[in-house]
């Protein structure tokens, strides 16, 4: 049984539809967010909520739950109509249904859909994954969680055409920006990790901050710079991160060997720090 | 009544759904045209099917009718069911309905969504309308007609705010590239029109490229290059044009007036022959 939401209604997903005139649908004029659950717990609730909040408040679409609890006992719903103990939560709100035109309707209703999926595969991240780099191809408000996303999917897709796991993107300067589905750390030193900074350029990753936080109070530096190519032959290791797999070290980028072919030090450390906190929320939140 | 197409079945509207798991829901991960028909005659079909097979070529989703003449029967169904003489087709293709990932679905089958929609409001355009300019936030795939028109909309939506019909936009060399829903000429010289050339960085528009071929033939040269807005000041006239609304003149853009805020020859002669051009093919096409 797999049972969602849309507007409302609790349904089997086969019943699960949205209008052919939905605006996230015809223009991609909706935002989401991804949630994890362990152990039936919720994870990071508050920050991907806020995100949301970012997200909805920028496209001037109104937060449509009547306050953040409903939001929340909609969810817990779902995990225990669905029986699943780990997996992610998919969110997605849109503009609303209405007769095509690029301009908002005046009356907006959004669309609300939440689908619970299974934890990933089996596969063992924790061995390193390998990437590509590609031309960054996105719009310029990549801050916003949208469903905009085909730059995204064309780019991840390339990746795994080449056999490898993600695609890093280049902007025009030759900045690495971040990955299609993640976020992407360069151990620039023994104790130094550097990231492309917040801006729009980029979306601020709920994983992504929680690892900066993590990094900082284990007196891992942290540089939020962007990192140009050209520098790559420098580095000591590098790792992703994104809610569905937390932190995956990088062992080849392009045709270069990172870190021996091995996962290395500091990533190791802050795929542990990162376990280590998810498991700490599983016990203290969501009571 | 309102009937649509969706996989296969003629729907009335109200029951006109998509799993919510489809992929153009989820990701924008698919394309659409609008076409015109006037007195049941469908205007520049193989244009618009020409393109169609570009932009599902662009994404590797595959042309999902048998042939071409299957669609068209669809589209003449629509038209004779809803008994409409004038109008628009809506046709959005998605890459189809599988469980949330941004890799391609192992096995694709499109979802196909036909909608007709009656002509727009009776403004008279023909009096010229005013525009604003604004940043170009789009991706770098605008070739391709995908439903990732988020910047689009926000962009229609900041022309609204300002009371104004359009937004054109300006990429990071201030080159106007194009409208939001709209292509854009200049008349820079007595019989000579500019607009940006056919590249990743604008839609090929059906509108403009009839528009572009009509001037040729009627002793209008067309010079297909990037227009800097520094230069705006030297024009005589300008234009847009789209499938929705033909040939418009602009009488403003941003602050500065146009040809005296009345439609300049140039652009009246355009308008007219794209006008006599369409009535051509209600007299000859689709019989």
């Amino acid at each position: 049984m797999n049972i969602c939401y849309v507007n409302g209604k609790y349904l089997p997903k086969k019943d699960s539809k949205i209008s052919i005139e939905d605006r996230g649908l015809n223009f991609s004029d909706s935002v989401y967010e991804v949630i994890a659950f362990k152990s039936k717990k919720i994870l990071n609730y508050n920050r991907h909520l806020t995100r949301l909040e970012r997200s909805l408040s920028s496209l001037k679409i109104k937060f449509p739950f009547s306050n953040v609890k409903t939001l929340e006992l909609i969810i817990r719903n779902l995990i225990n109509f669905n029986t699943l103990n780990n997996g992610f939560i998919y969110l997605q709100i849109t503009r609303g249904t209405s007769v095509r035109n690029h301009l908002f309707p005046k009356l907006q209703k959004p669309n609300i859909i939440i689908v619970l999926y299974n934890s990933k595969s089996t596969h063992n991240f924790a061995n390193g994954v390998k990437v590509i780099t590609i031309q960054d191809m996105r719009w310029k408000r990549c801050d916003i969680k949208t469903t905009s996303l085909l730059a995204n999917v064309l780019g991840k897709q390339t990746a795994e055409d080449k056999g490898v796991y993600e695609s890093l993107q280049l902007n025009n300067s030759n900045d690495i920006t971040e990955g299609t589905t993640s976020n992407v750390f360069f151990v620039v030193e023994d104790n130094l990790i550097q990231t492309y900074p917040s801006n729009n350029h980029i979306l601020g990753g709920v994983t992504r901050d929680i690892v900066i936080d993590l990094a900082k109070k284990n007196n891992v530096k942290i540089l939020e710079k962007p990192f140009n190519i050209s520098n790559i032959k420098y580095i000591k290791e590098a790792f992703l991160t994104s809610t569905t797999v937390g932190v995956i070290p990088i062992i080849q980028i392009d045709k270069m060997v990172i870190s021996d072919s091995q996962p290395g030090r500091v990533s190791k450390k802050m795929m542990t720090l990162f376990n280590a906190n998810s498991k700490k929320q599983m016990n203290t939140i969501n009571e």
